[in-house]
């Protein structure tokens, strides 16, 4: 049969591991389906560079997106522009798309949605997620009979290489950043990652295909991971906790919650164990119960793995109309929930207090005691931690509300200098 | 559009949660599809039982395999006959067919698959493996850029179930099998499960999956956890290992092993954290390297989740030449790869002796040194358990063969008793 020509956008680490596999791979993948893959061109912003595959490169934009010997193209030079305008030249031209672009899907992916769906062509986007796990094709297709109500998961690999280091190292924040810089876990503009924009892009894809709703990035609670000092990993670790940055969506009768934030884990949990680059899915449907699935969440060759496999698939079914809906669910049948505000996000409770020097913890303790009575919320522990100054409190499951109002009412305490809250799992 | 009629060989426990995950999730389920899934006919041995979903029972199986108003075939009365007349008939009726029968598909899946491509139908199996955990379509789409190259898991929720008990409880094999049996973990003839047969036939389908082969159960090595004692489990415990019950698959380019065997794995692995009835598996592909999955293997619910995984694909997908294939590689792709003989399954061996009362643990260890000095076999660790008279033995990586020898050796030394050997990964 003909080959399948694609068209590649990008020539960076994703789409070198494109290249990269489907090469090494060719004998394993050809026998898998009826049509040979073939990078037919490839889109870079100058032909001045290397070009290891020796594969056909273009400055020209339209040799992609207007080419109609090209079937399928992958986007994968990221952001927003100008990858928007290549993508929708592409599906309004009848191409399949494939793209690892979060950031693009989680913000534009309604309208890339039903311009692919008028066009009759596929767009898939297994890459944009937890790199080489396919998340999206076990929530869409594997867990396709479930009603699912809890997607939770480690889908930052550089805040969770961060907080690793921090917490086997004992350093702090800056350091382990600028560690991680230097060995290419970190971007020389780590903002996306450290301020958890990434994974709130990421969170926003999971949330859709799990609950199928149209994709929400507007309703995020973002928190990122450089909040948290090596005094809070200390801490916690003496209690038994890991501190993970997560992403969660849950869904309930009220409505869903939608947020990404540090959250402590009992060093028990699976997900406390997902270390370094590691990414790592929790997933609760309510005909499997359980499930959990861990691996490497970025990299080059992984990356390119779910984009090749949503190829594979393409190949496969051949016309998006016999296929699993990109989201799982049919674009006509996705569905709104209101997303909870973050007052209302019901968890366990860590609590920490900075207290001045002149003052006893115990006497900090004794004025806190009195003020959870008042609020009606029941501490499982209080402690004072002397070396840091800090008198920390593990509350009971309850609302954010109560707890900020705790906050409020605790730093009128004298002595009490500063507060902060994690989110307990 | 007209509704695709489903009809259930079977009511028991499976085939009871896929009639009430399909009434529960109807709406979620819905969503997903064009056509929506109604059981038209259920064969049933006998008439006089519970029907609490009010379907549409009938004792002649031709109602269902000849029925020409039935689309889709879900077998759920395991075993080889008369499981396998069924299909067949179904199959050359021009039906698609599900099936969660591992024993059927491991012996005769390679006549039935290339049957059901003959007729232009699906074979689907999903639930035959791990129950609720998609591990199928993640080998065969999610994983699909990849080689390869290792499938190593806990895939028989009794096994795992049994030896959990016996080491959070220290009791012996007989009593937790008692226990198992009255919690209904284990069936009261447990011949299958206890002695790795059943794990034998998820992993042969499995193998098939991940290398592309036809599905070989013949050249299985197999071995059950009846023969692990509550001394095996205190000693390796000490020793920082849990003892679980593993199906492995690994290819080299000497060929594929494929085995099924209790192993010692570090209390770290994250295997060695899947306790009770759950599942996990792990994967190693040349692309994505390392991935960690785990969940529900059996359940009436779990289970039926992967058949309706199977039923949404197939509605999805609605012609299997547009689909991935059931193995994931080409009916006709499909290459035999030579099954590696035990003797040269390369891993890290426990060994364990037992000595008589009269003998001292030092002399039996100073007498094995000498044994693997012969050999040229390194022990990482020799050491003496003198309230069991047990010597046991930590032997660096080398192939069974090189362990036979020894233990042949070491049977000769006065005052050994009795050996025997895990395997170590």
């Amino acid at each position: 049969m003909e080959p399948l020509k694609v068209g590649l956008i990008g020539l960076g680490t994703v789409a070198s591991g494109v290249a990269a596999v489907l090469t090494k791979n060719s004998r394993e993948i050809t026998r898998r389906i009826t049509r040979t893959p073939i990078i037919e061109k490839v889109f870079v912003r100058s032909l001045e560079r290397d070009n290891p595959y020796n594969l056909d490169l273009t400055t020209s934009i339209a040799d992609i997106t207007d080419n109609p010997d090209i079937d399928v193209v992958i986007e994968l030079i990221g952001g927003i522009e100008p990858a928007l305008t290549y993508i929708k030249t592409a599906l309004n031209n009848g191409k399949s798309v494939i793209t690892a672009n979060k950031e693009l899907i989680a913000l534009h992916g309604n309208e890339l949605l039903q311009l692919a769906q008028e066009k009759g062509v596929f767009l898939r986007f297994e890459a944009s997620v937890a790199g080489g796990l396919p998340i999206l094709k076990l929530l869409r297709e594997g867990l396709a009979a479930n009603e699912i109500d809890t997607v939770m998961g480690i889908i930052n690999g550089t805040s969770n290489y961060i907080l690793t280091e921090m917490s086997h190292k004992g350093v702090n924040f800056d350091q382990c950043l600028k560690e991680a810089q230097a060995h290419g876990y970190a971007e020389a503009d780590p903002t996306f990652d450290i301020k958890g924009i990434d994974a709130a892009h990421k969170l926003t894809i999971l949330a859709a295909t799990a609950f199928g709703t149209p994709l929400n990035f507007e309703d995020m609670h973002i928190e990122g991971i450089d909040t948290i000092t090596a005094e809070d990993i200390a801490i916690t670790q003496a209690e038994g906790y890991t501190i993970k940055h997560l992403g969660i969506a849950r869904k309930s009768k009220q409505g869903i919650e939608l947020r990404v934030h540090p959250t402590l884990l009992a060093k028990e949990h699976q997900l406390a164990q997902v270390d370094g680059v590691l990414n790592g899915v929790y997933v609760v449907g309510n005909a499997v119960g359980e499930q959990f699935y861990s691996g490497r969440g970025a990299g080059s060759e992984a990356t390119a793995s779910a984009v090749i496999a949503d190829l594979i698939e393409i190949i496969h079914n051949n016309d998006c109309r016999h296929s699993a809906p990109a989201l799982g669910f049919l674009e006509e049948n996705l569905q709104s929930i209101p997303t909870l505000p973050t007052k209302s996000f019901s968890s366990r409770y860590y609590l920490a207090f900075n207290y001045l020097n002149e003052i006893t913890g115990e006497s900090i303790a004794e004025a806190l005691k009195t003020v959870l009575l008042e609020a009606g919320v029941t501490a499982e522990k209080i402690k004072v931690y002397d070396q840091y100054q800090q008198v920390i409190l593990f509350l009971e499951k309850t609302v954010q509300e109560n707890v900020e109002n705790i906050i409020n009412n605790a730093m009128l305490i004298k002595g009490i200098e500063d507060s902060k809250f994690i989110r307990v799992e």
